[in-house]
Order: C-alpha cells, then sequence, then structure tokens
C-alpha cells in the first residue's frame, strides 16, 4: 500500500497550483464542496484585504475519482489563480527580508527575487489545504478528526477555556469569530491591533492551535525517531515558511516546571476504560505518539 | 549519490548499539577519538547519578572505512552495553507516565511495558550522538560548524549575552561548564535546582541552544516545504522523545511582536561584502532555509 | 538538493494525465516543442489505428518555469486527453487477462474493472514520456545522451549491426523506420506481421534496446545495493505493465558462456586514454553502475 | 506503521557484516536457527572452493527482540567474518573486468581497487540472506511462502517440469541437488561443467528461479508505475552486482509470441471458486502485481 502523501508545484502568480495526493484507499466518497469550505476558510481573516473582495479559490479534481468515489490512484487536483501574471510582473529591486528572497538567489546564483519568490509564497499553503481538505476525509474514515483555531493574534490572547467552552458547537463558534477563534469576544481587541498595525504600515504576529481527536495509539512509532508522530507532525508544521516555533503540550513550559508537574498520571479507570490520566499536559504525546484514548480526562 | 542519512537499532540494555550511516564521501580522514568524545560529554552533567561512575561509552567502527579513511561505504558502528541484561530485568508492572509504554503496550496489544521501553529509551540517543559524530566531520569538511549548549535549568536562565561573550573559546567555556553552558557562572544555582529537586524526589526542565555556522545559502530547499531546512532540522529534533518545544531565532516570541520588530534588515554591505543584515532574529533562517553569510551582524 | 524525481496522475479517459518533475536545477532553458516531440514519437507506430488518425498530445508546462527557464521549483504539466468520458464509458462485463484488473478489483474489493483498468492504462506512459522529455534536457546539460530504439517486432529481429551502421544519423534512421528501429529494411517484415496478426485479431510482442552515453563512472553507486545503476533502471523497466523481461548487456546468454566470454577486457589505452575496454558485453554496466568512459570500443 | 525494509553495511575482510531490518511487527517468534540455515544454504554449491572447508556464517541478533519474541522495534543484526583482515590484505594492481573496481576507483577518485571491491563484493549478499531469513518469517505470518531455486548451469538445463514434479518435497528435493535445483539428475552433467570449466581457469553462468506463492491481490500497487510489485522486485534482483537479466512468467520469450499465447485465460471457476486461469505464463503478475489465488491452474 502506498503510504497517504502529497506533492505540491505551482507558482503565487503562475497559471494554477497543481498537487498530487498519494495513498487514499479506493472506495472512499469524496465531497469536493468541503474541500472547497477549507479553502474559502484560508482565505478569510479580519485584515486580509477585506472580506469583500474575497478571490474565491475552488479546487478542480484532476483524477483519482469516478463518479465521485475514489479508485485507488493519485488523486490530482488544480486550484487555479485568478491572475496568471507571473511572465508580466516586475522583477523586484531588492530581496525582502523574513522571505526566501536571498536564499534563493544565492541558491541558485541569479538576481531575480521573483523567480524565488514565486514558488516560496504563502499561496502554495492554498495547494496544502486542498491536500488536507482530502486528507482529512481518509481521516475521518477512521474515526480521527483535526481542528485548528487561532489563539492569539498581535498580543492579544484568547480564552485558554474557550476549547472546553465551545464543546458541541466548535465550528461554529469558529465561524462567528473574524479571526477564527474560538474566543469571538476577543475579536474586537484583535481588529484593534490589526487596525492600528496597518496605520503603522506594520504587521502582526499570532499563534494558533491544532487539536487532533481519536488517534490510534502509537501511530506513527515510539521505536523510531524519524517515524515518531511528532517528528513527522513537527517537521509538516515547520515546513511552513513563517512558523518560527512548534510546541506539542505544553511546549516551552515544560522547561520550568518539575517532572510532577509536567506529567500525567496514570489511574485506574471508571466504568468501563481500563484507566484513566490525571491531566493532559503532554497534548496526547508521550514518547512521540499518542498514547490512546482514554487519554484525556481534564485540563491542563 | 546517496543522501547523507543514518538508522539506528538497540535496546537500552540490550548487548549494543546500532547504527548505520550512508552517504559519507569516500577520502574522509575518519576520526574517532572525536566520536568518542561526543559520547562522553552526552554522559556528562551534575545530576546524572555521580560524575565518578560514569559508563564511558565507546564507538566501535564495523565498517566504511580502510586504514582509517572512509571508502563511499555505508558505516556501521556499534556502542556496547556494559550491561546486556534485558532478559533478565523484571517487566514493570505499570505503564509510566511521560513515557511510550502506554502507546506502545497498546499499538502492539500486549501488556509487558519493557517490551516498549527498552526502544524507547533515552539511551537511543547514544547512537544518535555517534552518528552525528560522523556527520559532523563530514559538515567541517565543508566549512560548517554545529556547537550545542545548555542555555535554561530548572528555571535558572543562563547569560543571553554568554555566546558572544565566550567568543574565540566556547568549547572550553562548555567544558569548564558542569552543566554544558557558555555560562559557568549560572553553575551554582543550577546545582541548587537539581539538589531540591533531587532531594524532593523530582526532576527539572530545561531549553539548549543549536547553532549552525557556515551553511551554504538555501540548504534544504525554499521551493518544497518538507525540504525547508526548518521542516528537516524541527522534525529531527522532535523526533527526540522529550522534547516539547523547538524555535528557531526568536520563536514563539514572533507571535507577540510586529513585524518590523521581527524581520532582519538588509542592507548595503560594507567592504568586500555585497550586503549586510542589521539583526538575526530569524535564527539564519528565512523562508526555510539559510539566506546566506554574512546573515549575522548584530544580536537579536 | 531535491533529488531528480517524478509522479504522474491521471486516467485513460479522464480529463487530463498530470506529472510533477521535482529537483531539476534551476537556469535551464526549456524546449517544450522537444517534449511534444517526443510524445508525438510515442503515438507513432504502424498498426497503432493508422497514422491518419493521430492524436496529438501535447504538454503543458504548468509551473516551475519562468520566461521558459527552470526556477528550482517543481514542474507541474498536463496532457490534456481529447475524450474525457471515463463517467460516461461502459463498466466491463468481465475482467481482461494480461491487464490489472482482476487484481484491482480484488484489491479494492469492488467488481468495477472500469475503475482499475483507467489508471493501470497504457496511456499513464504519456506523462511518463512528457517527464522524461523533460528529464533529458536535464541529463543532456551533464553531457547524457539517452536514445531508444526497436530491435525486433513480430518474431522479425533488427540487424544487430544496425546501431553502429547508423553512427552520426541515427535520430533521421530511426524516423525513416515506421517502427523506430534503426533498421528501416525490416520494416516490410514487420508491417506483414502486423497484418497478418490484426488478420487474426491478435496482437503481437517485441524488444526494443535503450542506450546511455556518457554516463559519469559510478553513477548510482557501488556500495548499496538499491542504489546500483542497475537496480535502479532495472527496477524503472519493469514499472511498465506491458514488460516482462529486462537484459542489460548480453543479458540471459550470460547464463550460457564462460566467464572468459563475458568478461570485457581492460587494456592499457592508446593516445590520450589511460584505458580501452576490449569489448562492452557488460552493456556498459560493472558491478551495477558505469565503469567510465572510454568504456565501450567495439561491439560485443 | 513503518514499511519492511532493510540495510545493510560490511566489507568482505572487514570484522563483520551489519543488516538493520525494520518494519517487521511486533510479536513474532524469530526462529534464528532457521536463519542460519539460509546462510548454510547460500554457502553450498558445487565448485565452491570445497564443500569440506565450509566457512559456517551465522547470524548474530543484536537488537528488536526479547525472549525470541520481536519487539516492533529495529531489528540489526550481524554476521561475522572469520578473516577480519582488510588492513592488511595487499592493494591489487589492476582492477578487475566485470566488477566494480574500476567504476569505484573513478567515482572516488583513487587508485586502490581494494577500497571499492571490499565492499562491492558477493560476500555483502550474506547480510542480504539473513535480512530475508528475518523477512520470511514475517512473510509466512501472512502464509506467503517464497522459494528459489537453481534451473540451469554452464549450459546445463533442468527439466521444466521439475517444480511440479517435485510437489510436496520441494525443500527436500533442493538439499538433495549439489546444485540446490529442483532435478538432481541434472546434477552429473553440471559437475562435468564446472570441473572442465575450473581446469580451463574459467568460470560459468546460470540461471535460477524464485516463486511467490500465496500473495494477496493486487500486492503492491497497479495504480502507480514504482509500487508494482515487478518494479520492486525487478529493481531488487537488478541490485544483485552479478545479475544480467530477469524475466517474469515467459520472460522474454512474449516477444516472440502472439497476444493470444501470451495471456492467461479467465474461465469461470469450478467448485467454490468464482473463476479460475487456463495457464500461467504472466508468472502470476498482471499489471505488474498478482491477480489474487487461485491464479495458477497450468504450466505455461
Amino acid at each position: 500500500m502506498t503510504r497517504l502523501q502529497w506533492r505540491t508545484a505551482g507558482e503565487s502568480h503562475g497559471p494554477t497550483l497543481i498537487g498530487i495526493v498519494e495513498g487514499v484507499p479506493a472506495g472512499l466518497q469524496l465531497d469536493v464542496e468541503r474541500v472547497d469550505a477549507e479553502l474559502a476558510r484560508r482565505q478569510l481573516g479580519y485584515g486580509r484585504g477585506g472580506r469583500m473582495r474575497i478571490e474565491t479559490d475552488r479546487v478542480e479534481i484532476l483524477s483519482g475519482w469516478k463518479g465521485g468515489v475514489t479508485i485507488g490512484a493519485p488523486i490530482a487536483f488544480a486550484v487555479k489563480n485568478k491572475d496568471s501574471v507571473i511572465e508580466r510582473l516586475p522583477t523586484p529591486t531588492n530581496p525582502r527580508p523574513g522571505h526566501a528572497d536571498l536564499a534563493g538567489c544565492q541558491k541558485w546564483g541569479h538576481r531575480d527575487p521573483r523567480a524565488v519568490l514565486e514558488r516560496a509564497s504563502a499561496r502554495e499553503t492554498a495547494a496544502r489545504v486542498a491536500a488536507a481538505g482530502i486528507a482529512r476525509q481518509v481521516l475521518e474514515a477512521f474515526g480521527v478528526e483535526v481542528f485548528g483555531y487561532l489563539t492569539a493574534l498581535g498580543g492579544v490572547r484568547c480564552d485558554p477555556g474557550a476549547w472546553d467552552a465551545a464543546n458541541g458547537r466548535r465550528s461554529e463558534v469558529r465561524a462567528s469569530s473574524e479571526f477564527l477563534s474560538l474566543d469571538p469576544a476577543a475579536d474586537a481587541a484583535m481588529r484593534e491591533a490589526v487596525d492600528q498595525a496597518r496605520e503603522a504600515q506594520d504587521s502582526l504576529g499570532g499563534t494558533f492551535e491544532v487539536r487532533a481527536l481519536g488517534l490510534p495509539p502509537g501511530l506513527g512509532s515510539c521505536a523510531s525517531g524519524p517515524e515518531r508522530l511528532t517528528a513527522r507532525v513537527g517537521g509538516a508544521m515547520f515546513s511552513i515558511p513563517a512558523i518560527k516555533g512548534v510546541e506539542f503540550g505544553l511546549g516551552m513550559e515544560v522547561a520550568e516546571r518539575r517532572g510532577s508537574a509536567v506529567h500525567d498520571g496514570i489511574v485506574p479507570g471508571g466504568g468501563a476504560e481500563a484507566f484513566s490520566r490525571t491531566s493532559n499536559r503532554a497534548g496526547g504525546l508521550e514518547g512521540g505518539c499518542p498514547p490512546g484514548s482514554p487519554w484525556w480526562c481534564a485540563p491542563p
């Protein structure tokens, strides 16, 4: 069986982004509208140039299905760019800090930052969102759910209890926040931070959290470092250029604590379960992989 | 050309750890004593059960060289365990929190935590240190130097200026610290933290920093997410089970800053250089890869 | 550096074939007409349903270049199908022998051979030809030339001396043969074999030869089995479903010969060369990799 | 789950051969004596320098098991060399034809064939035999059996009906042949061929056949070329340096036949089976993968 894997291609202002997802099992009814919904969500967010003027990305499945059902073949897809103007755009005079411009020009020995930035662009993540929109449907068939949301922006932090408070209606709560957080009450302060930064012709940083529920115990491997789920997810997160820090569970805070305030107790379970956990400070990853359900009993 | 890569095998109390390093070019004079010195450094650190009783790990090169010079073949090595007692050790009654015990027992469907913990053990990193001791000599042939040191332990943080202050004699300074930091003046406070934790039968967290100097611009890729150096180094760091957070440059702090306080200016260079940088907040990684030298002009 | 590699996707009667080629260095002027010429050559051959009614495949480069020059990014391309009728085609009643129909239906647990055969189709090789048309231009930049031609069809064998006889004008000779051989004098007999088989509603087998000139010595590896050029090329050849046998040099005939009639002597070279070879029975591959130039002195 | 995979290291006259097999599931009782028996079989064969003086290779499992049962961790093993004399052996004056000597010396830019031949040696296959001896036990747990035997040597061909004739006692028949064929009646002629070649200070070629029974349908993939079982097995066969030709089923003979004399009919099955096959000319591989049982009804 081919491992579930993806590849993307395409430039920011080229004709199209292309992706190939391999290893999707045959027989999966693929819901393209849900992939489009993920692409639409990617384009949301206050301060993105105005919600009124949103370009609407759409995925076009080019292969790997028949009658809406996957056939075990590689799934190729396109996310077309509205403005395929790569050949007409000017060559920037200078490389920009915080981007790959300088690295690419030196690596390939030329002086055209555009030949670098067109690929090393945030636009590339649109292809990943489409690939993930397909992968998500594979995961769901195995009872795995993945949910991401904003937790801080421009110094404004969301309520740490927002995840629990939104239990049972998280998608709706996230959709009601202009910043895709689970704490819409923080929207006003974030809007102000965005407006002030924009006025100063500056930009803002932020954090987001991703939770995966229903992972089978030991997913990845606890016997081989590079196969650990922490290694694979951590590496994937750091493949997004803007990301400068990744934390699991308590994250960097474990450096400040004693072990007794870090580890999550294993206690005999009540009812049908053989055991339960007294906390989830590890982010559901022990020894680099999920310890299995029920792994979560109370917030950290 | 085979890519430089490694594999390890071996349990904590099995007869030996084994590693295979592939892709080492032929013609490299391999200094085994330096690899042993790295293994010895791994075993240092106050609170490790006493420096007096250190087991001395040694690497034994089993293949891939002739007359001390690499021949382009896979380099296999052994780091032998003193006590090969895996078959005589008792089976723990309970899985331990913070380890792979629970994940592994459920993944493989048995009730023997020892069959899990023997491999998912910190001892495995001894094989990685040996592999890295070989890889380091390859990197040096290309002018790349990698240096790691402790920056905080048990809440005691080293002087942020320690890197600069130790310029020109960093190896010596690190060797003079019982905690392998560049700030030996912090040793006393760290010793106290360790002693107190030990008295309370507890353990401590900490942070370390690794710096790589001399990386060629664009190493990895700025055109393909999974090949980005951030993705590969970040994934490698998270393959070490105990690590819960990884940061490049400012790390999580970028979430709190405006872009103008994050990016590193590119300015016309003085002297022979075409340009220089006004800061290095990005940790020498822009768009996921090294922007090239001179990338560093002043501390963040 | 990303290794030169390819992926394809797409069904026989889906909207398009898609390919992604990664690892092409930046700065290569890409000649798309030459790729189209390879696609056209793939569609040639007497008995293919009539040369008059040839569908003309064309490659469309979707990413990875700017102004006709590669930029170091993944090159995605499309080869569009004229008839995108996958959803309207009937489901075959029975799986066909000699195809993946039966394997796929059982693997994926359904009864629709079309869901299998659409991907496991000879049409997929069109995407490989396009990918190879790009890779060929990379190889040429390193002085490597690859040339394939028919050597037998339906029991009619071409003159073994055809390669030498066509020296200096091989492309022209091959283009002059309706069967893409280097021995157009054999065309008449082959046409007759094709006509007779067609009349009997049957098909024919054949052989072809591929020669690569200018390979650097030791390409691949002689130190690691899976990296040997024989392993990689042999595996690639066998990834084409119809291929049931692959030979290098003398091939299966070595089984009948003594070693002295198999090995290629190494003798002191005349002129500027340090050595030369008395024959090339090994197909230019010794120990699984090219022994370097001048490796060829006389026909086997 | 880590894919089942192997790596080897070690030189012909170095201290030891080393292998790592990854992806072996936990819970497999590993029979080391059977691995040793495979190593012993590798050392058999008339003309090998005398059966009396056989070095006895033994595998030593270094990791990945506990109490004789695999634990899901990488299995490292050693096959020690009796004469670890690599440092004392003379450097050959000249590279040998038919070996990697010339390729390696040019690839790595030196003049020491020993530094090449020590790794590119037939001795390396001992490590593969040990790895395969482990993998075989994994396959058996899934009902897959693999059996190899000699079919021709020095122009002497075994009876094509030997496979069928030996049904039910193939291991015993093979063990009774000095050449590990299923046709011991051919031993005398083969001995004579070996004796004559030895007298002439020459060597001989031969062929062998490997049959895998019980493969699940579609193993590998019929949707992705490089994953096809033909591609992976073919590549693996060609990773053995001496192999110059690989055939599946009829092999090169398909080039001489019409399709009707190549394909294997699919007919309604008698009894409990839904269908059966009229022949097995494809070698049990259609579209590059196994079409599933019952795939075999009568010899080609």
